[in-house]
């Protein structure tokens, strides 16, 4: 039905969705430094805890709590730094 | 390092973690009627989509949209009723 999927030896996983909205991930990351590439549009909101992202073009840190989204385009990188466990939702346009 | 859970022969599936606030699942759930139990207080959001929800004590269902959250006590049934692939955080206490 639902499918799950781990990266980084499993400190990141998620269940891909279906809602109304278009297809999601719902997501949780472990503590740790990760970088990801999209392959779609996709809006990343945090649900639980907070992280630091380094969006593509940037060399900052930005912190994003929860409810707050970032968006990233197709095909760019991205890097979060997570300090505690959290939660995330993404959709994928 | 995450476990994940599957509940109605995977039509509910979840994923335990352990962020700063304490305990979590995030989860998904397909279109259908569910009857759940608690073993400890539930603290249950949804992150994407609407419910409805039967809360223990009463015979009516409400709508619980995105963002919106309810509480059920420990050792209490609760029925949910799905109209559209929707996501949830639930907090245990």
């Amino acid at each position: 039905m639902f499918k799950t999927n781990e990266y980084f030896e499993g400190e990141v996983m998620s269940i891909g969705f279906n809602p109304e909205k278009g297809p999601a991930t719902i997501g949780v990351m472990a503590v740790g430094e990760y970088e990801f590439g999209t392959s779609q549009k996709e809006f990343m909101t945090v649900t639980s805890g907070k992280m630091l992202v380094k969006l593509p073009g940037t060399d900052q840190w930005k912190d994003f709590k929860e409810n707050e989204t970032f968006i990233v385009e197709a095909n760019e990188k991205f890097q979060v730094n997570v300090k505690e466990e959290i939660s995330y939702i993404c959709f994928y346009k």
